[in-house]
């Protein structure tokens, strides 16, 4: 027994459970701003919220899918993947708490450019996570399936190693313009639902 | 390797635990309430948050065993497929949300059908990427499993395609009557509890 | 396939995340309670929370280990058996709710006979719940493994009778004697530790 | 069937959902702190929550790859190797309490005495659960595999020998310097990354 299949149930129940917390941060608008403008327009206001949501959402769920990609061309693992496969959590679990400050000072223009600095900044640490487990798993073939076509494999790494950079770029857009950094990450996510030949 | 059933797993996971999470949304009386009516009447007082616990816990509950039917049918999963399974995931894991507003104001006449009709509209959506995931995998029967008989497969999408109008329909007649709506979402959970052929 | 392994998945799911979800009924101590009388004092202080967490976990985590025992009969599931495996979680998942009230009303003299009623009176319902899918499932051997002994599954049968009347017992008791009623149920907890032939 | 995969899924759960509630422990900055010194100097003021995150999701992740270290040497599950496995998760699913209080008040000379004992005492604790587990399994070979080489055993005995005694002294320490101990606690997490036999 290779103990791969575990690995990829607890990785399963983080990106699962961090996936569904994000809804914590929405708050139930209080009675206070219901009275004064209606319980509609309470919950309008609260747009931040859900789009960080959708946002954060899309994230997670989109490195979910490329773990499991991954995952199709190794294996086995061993115990420093493991322990990289922790590193990568501990960013994808923290991701709720830049989600929720960014929900909360997205509207104040004193303090936007910090939330979305920090927003951007988590993802871009987490991407560089991702590309450490990815190259510790497929360099040499260390621990790649006999069967995983080595063009594929180089497919992924082409494509990861755009990851960080392209992270560092939109979160760095967030000085300049917050609205154009998120717009980049909308579209960084919104770019993965296209078909590659590195997700069959 | 197809694939699938980390899919199941990951979804599994997120039904679990939206389902759970909904007991977040129940309050522990505070102390002022409970000092002056009796802990007996303040958790009686709280009956809109059992109701909609009932209520969103059968309503996920429903959602799951649909998504356990429907993946009895499914063979592999693509990229197209795990992206839809995302987006349904997006609206179920929201539902916490609408369910502690709708415990939150059902109680109060002036915005209860504010609180009724974002509840329905939430469920409608859900069942409409509900629909969309089917329709992806059983059109010329893309991604089914080849013993999969072809009148069973007709079954399911024939009770698919009741399911947006119906929730459309609860959600509308929330302008009317908030309590004929819920009555109505109550009875389409009721009537799953049904036996059906496209539930063996 | 039968998809008896999904609906344990979901099980297993539900059942980790409301025993993992008791912690969240611990808070940590505000600052003016510290400052007054120190960490360790007000740690202390907070034993009927400490007390409800150990033993709804023991609870929580000793229906997991019945629903997995009782599975180990069953070879397949059908509409009813899912359903009402549904409605077992919807209490199992409410039980962090009369958990975080036991802890909060406990130390009331006025509110503790409430608190506990309403936590064994879960219990009870929970416990019915569990006698139902048990009998559905058992009842003429409709869902049992061919390879399942018919005395081993009369042991469970025997033994599970016991449990709704003494659950009702101990929340009874709890208008008598509050402290007696929370004892019975740690007994009750306690003697799941004892072997038994129908836990192998 | 010996049951020990729904042992070990149930598990992985408990350890996901556990290490995933972490992030729960950190707060949104107040909009009272952020007018008065700025969104940075509000994140990072908050450090003894990101500390106490680092620290307690690498302990959990730790805890979650010993178990499936151990269990890779064990070929079933019975009555008292479920319950020593529930005692043990009662611990680990304890753990973000101790974390929140210890990142609470860290900050206040007063009291992180008393908040890194806590801390370190629930560490110790665990520590001690998790030998039983593993020492229940392995005398006399109980619950081993035939396969399972002697020596390994024998390696993993002795690691875990040294486990609740270098808690406890990390955890007394603290009554001296408060710091030490939380570096003693990070040291310990640190050594576990480098490769050993008994993790291959």
């Amino acid at each position: 027994m290779n103990g791969l299949a575990r690995v990829e149930a607890f990785c399963d129940g983080v990106y699962a459970i961090a996936i569904t917390l994000l809804v914590l941060e929405i708050r139930v608008p209080g009675e206070e701003v219901v009275r004064a403008s209606g319980l509609w327009n309470a919950l309008g206001r609260q747009w931040p919220s859900y789009g960080a949501y959708v946002l954060s959402f899309a994230i997670i769920g989109i490195m979910w899918a490329n773990h499991r990609n991954i995952c199709r061309y190794i294996a086995r693992a061993d115990h420093t993947f493991v322990m990289l496969n922790i590193a990568l959590l501990m960013c994808t679990a923290f991701l709720p708490f830049p989600t929720a400050v960014l929900a909360r000072y997205l509207p104040s223009p004193a303090h936007r450019t910090a939330a979305t600095v920090f927003y951007g900044g988590t993802l871009t640490v987490t991407a560089i996570f991702y590309n450490m487990l990815w190259r510790y798993a497929a360099s040499g073939r260390r621990l790649l399936r006999t069967d995983a076509e080595q063009h594929l494999v180089d497919g992924v790494t082409r494509e990861y190693n755009f990851g960080p950079p392209l992270y560092a770029v939109a979160t760095l857009v967030a000085w300049v313009n917050v609205w154009a950094s998120l717009a980049i990450h909308a579209l960084l996510a919104g770019l993965y639902l296209l078909p590659s030949r590195s997700r069959p």
